[in-house]
């Protein structure tokens, strides 16, 4: 994207303008600065990289002279998607996959299984989206996973905090007596709200006496609005749940099973695909923020000592474009470097972080994604996810921007122990010792005879808190015994006395020759509605002279149907043709459509290319002759070759697998000449 | 079933009880017999079934020697599922599938997909999950979709009311001093439970002064509790929402944009996938009570005049085992009739009904149904789904009884007029006429212009509103302009007066093309949790004389793994075998498992077995030599043959995809002798 001198010129201040900020901000790191200078020179670095980028981008000829609306009315047209529930109004960020839709969706997570999954030996597991609350208490959700709102006094409308702010202001400054000075003040706000805190945020709407856009009520102070799904659980009304806002929960919480169905060993990955949901405040952008959407989400859980790769040899020649918090901060572009050179030269962190980039890599090639619209940015120390140590997200680039498509985390062992704390149950792997080590240990050891006359059936509760106690508390019990012969230990919040009939503190030696460990988790998550999207728009071609006809190419192994079968007319001749060849499609396993409508030949190919079907095979009156023979087409070059009946389906099928390119087909068989245009 | 005359000589009274009762419901109906007696007769034929099926069942072989704990041992052990959050103490009625359990579900789901969706070219959707009140208000679900619960008036803890009354009965019976007619009372309100509405139920609680089963404490009156999850959609708080109960609703409110996308034409199927959920009050019975559940729906919109199907010809030969409402009322057992036979009988309704039930029959027993396991059971009258004008269940038996996996319904035009009531979007096709036809038409013409004068925003709900009243209303409307000079209409609650000047009452003449319809629905729905728990014990089996030996014979396109791959030991010299297989079992998209761990080779076969694997691979000391060759092995027979390292992964993927059999294996290559005791 930096290549052109032209462009460059004209970034050169803006890049420079993010270098001496992001120098700052190393400075004031490095001097130990108070927190909240750092705090705004961050913001003021954020306004200055946002700048750049937006220049960028429109800059960019592919973003330049893409035509959403039109791209958007075919979507809409041929129901690939469209909004739920329109005949009742519809839900805003919730759509409804029609047929093309569904398969491109089925075909890509087909395609993500196969090349992930399958290839890996990944132990892939289906999990339940209803999660109790203490579950996403522990992982961080519950108090954490919110967004702020504004409520209308009134009438209790939500309005996003941040959506609101910048509308009102972008207003202002837009209004013909606005002066420079105002002007300037709201692009300033607009650009840094991205890193304002809620207090800032609350300031901001009380200095511009801000009130709801559509009643011009006062608005309540923000409201951090949790984006969870609510429910109850069963019908007490009791068990509080929510629906998953991500799939990674329920892999982490079967950690045991999974790391026993691997025989205790690690490294292993876990995958799964499935339904998340986030109650966003007011989706806009289509497929991009929706409330529930399709994620393939992976956990490769390995030592912590040893994030090395065995494959990543395979891979380590693979160049690709990394836009590393360096970069970002020095107003640089990103980088082309193969993904071996990052990993050595300690820009990628570890290996397996790095093999999972080039993996994500070569499947988002793989569907269709433009090399040259994908780049991996690394997440800066102050956007990183409160759970992640590293963190790169793939993004690609659409007609709103670089958009995040799939993260690629090392989340470190932060879930595993949250649930670990939660629970009691130890979510660790054992790691063999090189060499056997004897250790003190120092427990408390319980009467259960004792115990069990006293407390009856409390003493079980007894033994196992005693059982999970630190250190010092078990310290702080031997010197009570010792000190005054009792102890007073809380059990779920009533005090019970022990004393040293029932438990004695013991210190002995034990031989280990394991130690316990908690796995460090890689975490590459994909959003397929967001990947899907992208594609679309990755795809979305005109034909050169008649700009009526969009069309998506869409590589065969995604696209939703792989092959038409058109007689050229309603000629009764032709249908046991069109039966014979949708029989023999059918048994090699490829989906195809027979349109048997009465439009011109060149109407109907224009409607398959609409769907995206890369291969057209047409019955005609040469086909009646023998040896019989159809004409087959390809999509993108519109070029058609003759070939026999018997033989198309199996051509079709290899086309459609890849183990056939067009270029071996055109080679093979007689070129077919008809100018489309011709036929229309 | 019904074959072994010993077996038969027990059930004949049974059956001539329920044939005694089946004809005096007849005779009731036929005389026009009050409601309540007719109710009170078809419970008592309810009852006197179950009394038969439960004796039957017991005398069925499969289900008497079935070890139901040894089989969920080893589907807990390898993980094919196991209770959610279990480390959270767990949540009755979900599950989490392992590795081995995610994959025979996805392998099923694709089976399906290509089975149904494929071959027959059906639209496939994937809508939303969360629905919002009004859709699920038209369809019933708000209103009907409920079980009966009491509540301890104390703490609130909640019981099915059945399953209460069930208990507690069943204890009462049981106890030592119970009388001969205390015991013959409860097994009579047992076994009438289902049958019985909320206010006998409710007499029987108070009878029986029954009380919290846990406390002792009060219980309230019955309660309906709809199964449905509750949440909020968005922020306000105000946008009621439901997960959804089932796939359904989402075809049928994409009605429009289907129809549309099939050009206008009927009949079409549109198909669905995906999760569901109901809130059970108390689910039991593992994976077939559960409160969250995939299903395969397809829906079939045909016009109500013409149900029959193109492709039935190529079915109806095929023989099913049917078990008609009619041989239910008389005690008898299911029978073995052809498809063509009963729908030309007139048993089952119609040819796509008939249709889809020969489908899903060749479906279950491809994926491994076991055909004597199998039935299609017909509701009676009184069973019947609101919405259902026949409506036949493929039912799998289990050690938990006949249980329902696939129904089979068809529901008229009930759903799709439904909506249209609720929303004014008419959901019909156009038929043509076989000639024009000129209709008169009645309706109220609106003066625009007057009404937005006086109305202004309100006028175009107004002439929504007119251009759907009924004809009736019309001519109420046109009588009160000539009385009166004005009509008071009803908007949204609050009177509207109109008068001659904004409207007129019109009759004019029309020639017509084509007439709208409703379309009629067929649907079959498929549980894909019951099925799969009922192919696992369908597929359960114990090695003869090795009772510890269980592992399922589940077939290669289902299994979830479709090879394993063993070194005989960690001799070095295999590893790169080991490598290449892997890698050409990998390039032919066959999934494998990798077995070098130090256990024997028979104990690892074993192991493979469990999780179905039905070939194996086994690297051995003979490997080493050229030419170079391995064992497979056949989970079934245990039989082994010698074959080529470089062509064992074609010979694997060929039996995978069924394209060869073991016999043709056998025939082909060298056996391989070797016991499998002897290495253990």
């Amino acid at each position: 994207m930096a290549s052109d001198p032209k462009i460059e010129e004209v970034l050169a201040p803006l890049r420079l303008a993010v270098k001496e900020q992001g120098d700052l901000v190393r400075k004031l790191k490095a001097d130990g600065a108070p927190e909240i200078d750092v705090k705004k020179a961050v913001n003021e670095l954020k306004a200055r990289k946002k700048v750049l980028e937006d220049k960028e981008l429109s800059l960019a000829p592919s973003v330049a002279t893409f035509d959403r609306a039109r791209m958007e009315d075919l979507l809409k047209r041929r129901f690939f998607y469209d909004q739920s529930f329109a005949i009742y109004g519809g839900i805003t960020g919730q759509y409804d996959f029609g047929p093309m839709g569904c398969a491109l969706k089925s075909n890509m997570i087909n395609t993500w299984r196969q090349f992930f999954v399958l290839e890996e030996q990944m132990l892939e597991v289906d999990c339940s989206i209803l999660t109790p609350e203490p579950v996403l208490k522990a992982s961080g959700h519950v108090d954490r996973f919110a967004d702020l709102m504004v409520k209308d006094v009134k009438n209790g409308e939500c309005f996003r905090l941040d959506h609101l702010i910048k509308n009102h202001l972008e207003k202002l400054a837009a209004a013909k007596d606005a002066t420079q000075a105002l002007k300037d003040e709201c692009t300033d706000i607009v650009i840094k709200l991205d890193g304002m805190t809620k207090d800032e945020m609350a300031a901001i709407v009380q200095k511009f006496n801000m009130k709801s856009p559509i009643t011009g009520n006062d608005l309540t102070e923000p409201i951090e609005f949790n984006l969870m799904f609510g429910t109850q659980i069963g019908p007490t009304g009791l068990v509080k749940g929510f629906l998953r806002p991500e799939t990674a929960q329920g892999i982490f919480v079967n950690f045991k099973r999974l790391l026993e169905f691997n025989q205790g060993k690690l490294p292993f990955a876990a995958a799964q695909i499935g339904n998340s949901f986030r109650n966003e405040i007011s989706p806009r952008s289509g497929l991009i923020r929706v409330r529930e959407f399709t994620m393939c989400e992976i956990e490769h859980f390995c030592d912590p000592q040893l994030k090395d790769h065995p494959k990543f040899e395979n891979v380590k020649d693979i160049v690709m474009t990394l836009y590393s918090a360096c970069n970002q901060m020095d107003g640089k572009s990103a980088q082309q470097i193969t993904i071996g050179e990052a990993v050595s030269s300690g820009l990628v962190a570890n290996e397996t972080l790095g093999y999972f980039m080039a993996r994500i890599q070569q499947f988002m090639l793989k569907i269709g994604i433009l090399p040259d619209r994908l780049r991996f940015r690394q997440h800066m120390g102050n956007e990183m996810a409160h759970y992640a140590c590293d963190c790169w997200d793939a993004e690609c680039l659409t007609s709103y921007g670089w958009i995040e498509c799939v993260g690629c985390a090392d989340r470190s062992a932060y879930d595993l122990t949250q649930h670990t704390n939660a629970t009691g149950v130890k979510l660790v792997a054992e790691k063999k010792l090189p060499a056997p080590k004897t250790i003190e240990v120092t427990e408390v050891v319980p009467n259960k005879a004792a115990l069990g006359k006293v407390f009856k059936k409390e003493a079980k509760n007894i033994t196992e808190l005693l059982a999970k106690l630190s250190l010092s508390d078990v310290e702080a019990i031997g010197k009570n015994l010792a000190d005054k012969g009792e102890h007073v230990l809380d059990v779920n919040g009533s005090d019970v006395s022990l004393n040293s009939d029932m438990i004695a503190v013991k210190t002995t030696s034990k031989t280990i020759h394991v130690e316990e460990i908690t796995p460090s988790v890689i975490e590459p998550s994909f959003g397929v509605g967001r990947i899907m999207y992208s594609l679309l728009e990755h795809s979305f071609q005109m034909r050169e002279g008649d700009e009526q006809r969009g069309y998506f190419s869409l590589p065969p192994i995604v696209a939703p149907l792989k092959c038409s079968v058109l007689p050229l007319s309603n000629n009764a001749e032709f249908a046991p043709f069109v039966k014979k060849i949708s029989s023999a499609l059918t048994s090699v396993d490829i989906s195809h459509k027979v349109d048997d409508s009465s439009g011109s030949i060149g109407r109907r190919y224009a409607r398959t290319d609409e769907i995206a079907i890369p291969y057209g095979i047409t019955i005609d009156f040469d086909t009646l002759k023998e040896p019989h023979s159809v004409t087959l087409r390809e999509r993108d070059s519109m070029k058609q070759v003759r070939i026999g009946v018997d033989e198309v389906s199996q051509v079709v099928r290899d086309l459609a697998r890849s183990r056939l390119t067009w270029s071996d087909v055109e080679a093979k068989y007689p070129k077919f000449e008809q100018q489309e245009a011709s036929t229309k």
